[in-house]
């Protein structure tokens, strides 16, 4: 991993997810599309809807990474309260955008209830993000981009600000898996991630079918090192009797 | 919700689940359960595998939350990194743990590699927690409790663990949905929700066949608001024409 690589933080927002209620979805589909953009999500918080506990995580991250992602907490609802609490967060004033208006307009015609317009309202500055699906947008401030939390539009979202992030070299990864415990390759494997300082090697145990399994991942800029860790990789578990199997991830 | 309910915290610890590379299952296994016997999970953190990341994670949260429960970075591998960095986190040794390593050579006999005998170490002081399913253990010291990032093993190890915790009244939770939009009901929620102070109400739109619907979850550790809140939000649903199922969550 070179040090050109932005660094993201994702701020997953809603009780639901919390609860147990909801199995959260955005997280992995914003991990893989960033780091096909060569940004690496380096953190994720899962908060409560609560205009405190919002701000302080978005000025926490926006400080410390170059980017964050919100997900969750800007439809038309009393617990959607995410767009006020970014305002407060940066200490502007939450305002009517008349673009937002009129997209809503477009959509609800007449039925632009007042639970609906709140969803017009962004903080004073905020840049719109486009929603081709039910057109009320998400926003950027600065370095912070509010999503919405149903995983279609959240992806819609991102689709269409993908373009103007600025990430630094793709992240390559590929990854092997087979039937054989830890323990039995952990030693050599550690060896293999040293002898590639340049590749994070993730050794990830799994249950299936009741039998036990380890799949070795290589994550990196550098992809001839990527192949290469997989490489030894493979030939390991090949020495140990396994069948591994190559995926690109 | 009475403040005699504890609040907890989830970390997950693993560079997999940011990449996207693993969908975490284990947070909402553990907002469930955990609600079941009364305690609320506030906060979920994920983190990278790195030893300052998961001491100063760990801190931040035992410090603020009665109960914290993290979960991977506890198996023979070099990116295992939990045990040392929570011994870290309490400024205690790593130990080797007789008890710890009896279990494992139960289960591998003559093949404790060094790699595996590493699942034996444990920060002085800890208790064990119990794993059915492999056998290398978990451990808690004071309200941190350590669990395996393999959803199966977390799981038992966390049903070994719960008659031990003690939570505050169970929080009841019921919810309903139709196909609605949110926008149709929020005024009238809002003032639902308003109503009901001692339940959480939370509004989660969704997408289901191309369709836009709107599911209510009403939360609270009295049970007749719970019920209350569901047959004002029924009644709400039915009169906009919709045909609402409820559904025990």
């Amino acid at each position: 991993m070179t040090f050109t690589t932005p660094r993201a933080a994702v701020i997953l927002i809603g009780n639901e997810i919390l609860s147990g209620k909801t199995q959260d979805k955005n997280l992995s589909y914003l991990g893989i599309e960033l780091a096909s953009i060569g940004i690496r999500v380096e953190r994720a918080l899962v908060i409560r809807d609560e205009t405190e506990t919002i701000a302080r995580a978005v000025n926490e991250c926006r400080q410390a990474y170059d980017y964050v992602f919100t997900t969750g907490g800007i439809g038309p609802t009393h617990d959607d309260i995410t767009s006020a609490s970014v305002a407060v967060a940066f200490g502007v004033e939450l305002i009517e955008d008349p673009e937002a208006l009129r997209r809503l307009t477009s959509r609800y015609g007449g039925e632009v209830t007042p639970a609906r317009r709140k969803m017009a309202q962004v903080p004073a500055g905020a840049r719109l993000i486009d929603n081709d699906i039910s057109q009320a947008p998400g926003f950027q401030l600065e370095n912070v981009f509010v999503l919405a939390g149903i995983p279609e539009i959240a992806r819609a979202m991102f689709e269409s600000l993908k373009p103007e992030l600025t990430g630094g070299p793709a992240i390559h990864s590929l990854s092997i898996d087979a039937f054989l415990s830890e323990g039995q390759i952990a030693s050599a494997l550690g060896e293999i991630d040293a002898e590639f300082p340049r590749v994070d090697v993730g050794s990830y145990p799994f249950m299936r079918e009741g039998r036990f399994g380890v799949n070795v991942v290589a994550r990196s800029t550098e992809l001839s090192d990527v192949e290469a860790v997989i490489d030894r990789v493979e030939a390991l578990m090949k020495e140990l009797g396994a069948s591994p199997v190559r995926r690109q991830t």
